[in-house]
């Protein structure tokens, strides 16, 4: 599936901009603002004043808390996200309802109490977003992720991802049978996204702390329908298939 | 959701021919002929004249295979639907390469060995069909079954039906996690129809012959996203619910 552009300019705009830019515009931002994040259930909550805010949108990290504070909009960031802003990118800090700093270790044992298979969907994220891809919450559709080429408003999202422990069934327990392929395979297709499965593999690291996961390593694939009509006479169209090389 | 009748006489045309008649008359045809079907992997293939294709077509079991005779017609018939034919209805007899012919007992045992959860995926069948249900394969998206209210002329499908062994997750495993969940019931509204799930609960009286399968007990589940709109201001819109009493 070809990357489905929003409008003719689209493609020249995100080319133009670069996400790894407008990521770097969020982390200094943080940076200036010292920002803090608050610890609540399975969110952290940051207050943004307008530049802040500006930025969380356009690098798509989290969704905005409509307040009655006019001037600070709150943003709620998914557990991932906001352990890739503490932890990898070094922007951010979580406080507890105590109002004490987290240290990463700390953030992360909370997150794993909160989400058990948080090592493995955290390694899933920040594999994508180190690659500059936009990644948000796939829930809507039943998948871990969804990823987006650029931002969302230039572009639609082209992958529907799983991620998956590999040798450790019991944690996520997808794709164990056909008729779960099948369907999300299908799904995906109905909603012109490729599946995208990441395999996450621990190599026995463990998850004691955050240091494990640079030893965790990720295999990609996607799954897709198979078309016997495809390769019969047209060759070309074979051309059109997705290019597994920009993962 | 409410059934959707393919075009306006539909719904009378279907009171007037109901679906057990349609399938009593395959029952008498199939008794005439002395039906006989081949077990041929997870599929029994039976030879059909005109007619018996014809009410074959209309009861909406098996799928015709294009051969070279003319005249001859066969009929590839899942595993449940031959084993409802033999042991429910009492109008087929299976038999082997050898010609032999299989007693239930027998058929029972070979649709097993093809089909581990065979005993499940029957009992879920033989429910719906015995509520005069057409049951056809759901493979298409990624269920077990799909159910018509009547003749798929006449109605969509109106069911994507998942049978789960209630208690025995690992035979099955679908619906253990939340985002399997979702994409089910996000892929089945896209192609607008309700998840009914049926739990099959074998009353801890094993699977040694077909005469357990009258112990086995069916709970129905449908399930649906919850629209939040739904009960706010307008109340006649629940009235468009599904009613399950019909099931």
């Amino acid at each position: 599936m070809k990357p489905r552009w929003k409008g003719k300019g689209s493609e020249a705009k995100a080319s133009a901009d670069p996400m790894s830019k407008i990521v770097s515009q969020l982390h200094s931002s943080l940076i200036r603002s010292v920002a803090r994040g608050l610890l609540l259930s399975r969110n952290v909550l940051i207050e943004a004043d307008a530049e802040l805010s500006y930025l969380f949108n356009r690098a798509r990290f989290g969704r905005s808390r409509i307040t009655s504070q006019e001037e600070k909009q709150w943003f709620q960031l998914d557990m991932e996200e906001a352990f890739y802003l503490c932890f990898s990118l070094e922007c951010l800090k979580g406080i507890g309802k105590d109002g004490s700093i987290k240290s990463n270790k700390e953030l992360w044992e909370y997150s794993k109490s909160e989400k058990p298979a948080f090592p493995i969907s955290y390694k899933a994220y920040s594999h994508l977003r180190h690659k500059n891809w936009v990644v948000r919450s796939g829930l809507q559709y039943g998948v871990d992720f969804i990823a987006y080429r650029h931002l969302p408003a230039l572009i639609h999202s082209e992958y529907a991802v799983l991620a998956l422990s590999k040798g450790d069934n019991e944690l996520n327990g997808r794709l164990r049978v056909w008729s779960d392929v099948h369907c999300t395979v299908c799904l995906c297709g109905s909603v012109a996204k490729t599946l995208l499965v990441l395999f996450v593999d621990s190599n026995s690291q463990g998850t004691s702390s955050p240091s494990c996961l640079e030893h965790y390593t990720v295999e990609e694939e996607t799954i897709t329908r198979w078309n016997p009509e495809q390769s019969r006479e047209d060759q070309t169209s074979l051309r059109n298939q997705t290019n597994l090389g920009t993962i």
